[in-house]
């Protein structure tokens, strides 16, 4: 089920160099701001915007794959705390942001949305060693 | 299972005059600014810090009690969206902030954090009419 008036749905994004892994409900992206290294995001595969438009067994299955994904996220990174944020505002499908905050992090009292930064995107090469390392933990 | 050092484990916090409900595995609280009408706070009565602390039948458990008070909030308030948060980078014990985004929101398009606002604090008899308002309808 999708929605063709939706980015998320029906674009080829948050794109294919980024993906990192196909999991229950959900497709695993590097963000393109890698600032706060290891920040992921988790789009569920069909179009929905609230959790009370699941049903009870998909949302049991989505927190799945969201803890799945922050406990890798964890081990890969030494994470002193993960932050789990399901938004939506400015795309409104499902998908959540999963930000390790690591002993290094410029301010870690407070939401990355109040961390003034220029964004970090990674070179190719730096890109696919950050994918690779979080797939092996994924499927050790 | 409570953790001594923890505020939200060993205080009466964030206090008995913001209590909305007992649900499963958490307790409901008004947050206490309500800039963003509506916001409420969903503690976990046991101590942890991550969702991977949790068992599955627990994350399963969580994300119904979650799911419910953000079914409740975006009818109570009308909310256009709801927006998730398991931040936990201030108090590391689960609490889920759950923030319906209404037609009237300043910025509806960006995260909560990035608001500059005055706290709006609620008289006593406007916070106890807030709270009957969702209690009643958690209870429908």
């Amino acid at each position: 089920m999708t929605d063709p008036t939706c980015t998320a749905c029906s674009a080829n994004w948050p794109g294919t160099d980024r993906f990192i892994a196909d999991l229950s409900l959900t497709r695993v992206y590097l963000h393109e701001d890698q600032f706060f290294p290891g920040w992921a995001v988790l789009f569920l595969k069909r179009h929905a915007t609230e959790l009370f438009q699941l049903t009870k067994n998909e949302r049991s299955q989505l927190i799945e794959d969201v803890n799945l994904v922050a406990k890798t996220l964890a081990k890969v990174y030494g994470a002193k705390k993960i932050n789990y944020e399901l938004l939506g505002n400015q795309l409104p499908h499902i998908h959540w942001h999963i930000i390790p905050r690591l002993a290094t992090d410029p301010a870690p009292l407070e939401p990355v949305w109040r961390i003034e930064h220029e964004p970090v995107q990674l070179e190719p090469q730096g890109l696919q060693s950050q994918i690779q390392l979080i797939q092996k933990q994924l499927q050790s």
